[in-house]
């Protein structure tokens, strides 16, 4: 029964001071969630001497060995040949394979560089893993006493592929245990506040297993459960998750792994009404937040980023006193291009933001991390004031955080 | 001469869905500030038996190891033990240490707890390392072929022992070697044509060492070039990189850390233009990149996101004509869109964009991918036609650095 992995990740750029193989983390997740648990992971770069002593250790302690990257088009990517030499297997061409990638230069009217035949080179035995992303394919190979993954580093490409052509046949392999795991996502709550709410509850279980993980205006809370079944699995963990969600009311907006301007969607869609944004601030990022949901042009008609006082008059209709009476950040203007783009557009809902995302442009009035954010329909009109702490990014994305959860809040 | 070290970065936590250990990002920085570059980083769980078979390969292979974590009181903590074991030394109480924690504790009012004597023990030969920000000392051994750094896991702690009792001695052993690293940053080509180009010259130098990362419409090539001073570093860099330089022309954007829209901005500041955007498939993502940059709002007039059709026509003035005729997605639009936003605006630059990002709403003649860029300027107008390859995400990723560069290269 296959109870651990190992994990390599590939890559030169993988030892530097900048990046870091996160990768791993998704693994981690998919692996533990049947079971299976990572014991060690390994970071090597492009270097085929330091890797195949890194392969021969794993492939001889470890039951299963996962690898990310590598597999690209250049000279430095030697994954396929060194598993394939520690593993005693020749690399053939797969014409199959090559067919298909030169056929994915061909849709963007380009010839396939010679460089990328190398993609289509597999070893004799290996299993190939479809790569619908991208050009480079994946291998399983199966030895006696050890199973080798081999996945593209890009996370798109490897995600799709593990999820797909992985995931079933190690969940057979894993057999027994099986995981359940819950994931809240809540919002407009510090994380020590919600921590003093929940932790007694919490607290009490030691399976189901809680972590809390936080990021700007969001703060998940995982709840993962271990039963020989996954019914039991899932009963152990509905019991504590039953015990929070009544704690925590509709500060969770998010029972699963929809993310904010999803549910969001959900419930323009619903409602069958429309949404129109007018943002200063946040330049944009609630408009590509909620437009990088699929079909969101059944209910997002349309965004308008006023930087200028010029635009939010032109395109948002303010009256110019407001802003010279009130300044640009301030309740009225946000309600101005809140109304404003409702009218203009048609939308059932306008919701304006404004603020000072910093680093300059604040005053001891009106400091940096200051956002008005309104909401505007034909028979309401809301509006909250926020204080926001942090760099640009940061007021950015709390911002836009707190402007979808004010149309959330609205339509529940 | 020390030139190379491995990582091992110890504790169960570092194995979970979470948590990455982030504190080889510093280590390696410092490490390579003084030539020393990382050729393997190791994360292992609190087991014994694992880490034994880590420890036993590193020490044989490397010169220099360094680990963290697995300093603290507990049972788990087994750092000094497994490698004491494999570098046969025996443990032994450090009374002067025992005295320093008992002494932290009675400071704090508090009597030391048992558990934390295990602190004290250190391996025969091994030097103490100062730690004034917590209990757990380090240890430095040395033995033939390879020196050996326990540090502890908490980043504050381990950051200022490395850097105090550890740099002065590793750089005077690194022998003043020093690296200089170039980063160049391209778009408008795909990684295999750009290797195709570069790799016979980069090829034939061994030192600087050259490694190509890869995003949605961004190649990153860095050089790092090893000399007995900084400026002879330079120098071997420079020479790879005036090579490479000549060869992609203006294909590369940025010599340095900036990125696409710090770039464009930087291009708009000094020729005192301004630009208005506006997007339809990227749904504000250009105008939140612009936006992301400190102080656009000096060249950032304003974006609109028209996602519907009537969007299109009253926030951008597309004669309705043009998208009865050619649908919404086509040169026509995204030039009507250019030219609408720019005249609207008043802004020098108007950029416009309209395409298909899918999953849905593709077909034979205009597929998923397919994207119209045009930028408007009074005496010009500019049009491109793209097909990007890759989900929703991707697609939008590349269609706003396609559209970005367009900005760039009218400009330079």
């Amino acid at each position: 029964m296959l109870r651990h992995a190992e994990i390599i990740a590939i890559g030169s750029e993988l030892l530097t001071p900048n990046r870091l193989d996160t990768n791993s983390l998704f693994l981690t997740e998919r692996l533990n969630s049947i079971g299976i648990e990572v014991e060690l992971k390994t970071i090597v770069g492009d270097s085929e001497e330091r890797l195949e002593q890194v392969v021969r250790e794993a492939v001889k302690r470890s039951s299963l060995v996962i690898a990310t990257g590598g597999l690209g088009p250049t000279e430095d990517d030697v994954t396929k040949k060194v598993f394939a030499r520690v593993l005693k297997r020749q690399l053939v061409l797969d014409d199959l394979i090559l067919d298909r990638i030169k056929a994915r230069f061909r849709r963007r009217g380009m010839e396939m560089p010679a460089n990328n035949a190398r993609q289509a080179l597999v070893p004799v035995g290996g299993q190939i893993l479809e790569n619908p992303a991208g050009t480079a394919p994946g291998i399983w190979m199966a030895t006696e006493g050890c199973d080798v993954i081999l996945l593209p580093g890009p996370p798109s490409e490897m995600k799709s592929m593990f999820e797909d052509s992985c995931m079933p046949r190690l969940s057979e392999m894993a057999g027994g245990v099986r995981l359940f795991k819950q994931v809240f996502k809540a919002t407009g709550i510090t994380e020590s506040s919600l921590d003093e709410r929940i932790a007694p509850i919490y607290a009490k279980y030691k399976n189901p297993v809680t972590t809390i993980l936080t990021s700007p205006g969001e703060i998940q809370i995982h709840l993962i459960g271990r039963g020989r079944s996954e019914d039991e699995a899932r009963k152990i963990v509905t019991e504590l998750a039953d015990k929070i969600e009544l704690e925590l009311g509709d500060l969770i907006f998010s029972r699963g792994e929809e993310n904010l301007e999803q549910i969001v969607g959900y419930y323009l869609m619903m409602r069958e009404m429309t949404l129109a944004v007018a943002e200063s601030c946040t330049g944009g990022l609630v408009s590509q937040r909620i437009t990088s949901v699929p079909g969101s042009s059944s209910y997002f008609l349309s965004g308008v980023t006023c930087y200028s006082n010029r635009s939010k008059i032109d395109l948002a209709g303010i009256p110019p006193l407001v802003i010279q009476m009130g300044g640009a950040v301030s309740a009225e203007v946000a309600k101005g291009l809140a109304e404003g783009i409702r009218t203009k557009t048609g939308a059932t809902i306008g919701l304006g933001i404004t603020g000072i995302a910093g680093p300059a442009g604040g005053t001891v009035e009106k400091p940096v991390g200051l956002v008005h954010i309104a909401l505007s329909m034909e028979s309401s009109m809301d509006h909250q004031e926020f204080r926001f702490v942090g760099d640009r990014e940061r007021i950015r994305q709390w911002a836009s955080q707190a402007a979808l959860d004010m149309v959330r809040r609205k339509l529940i």
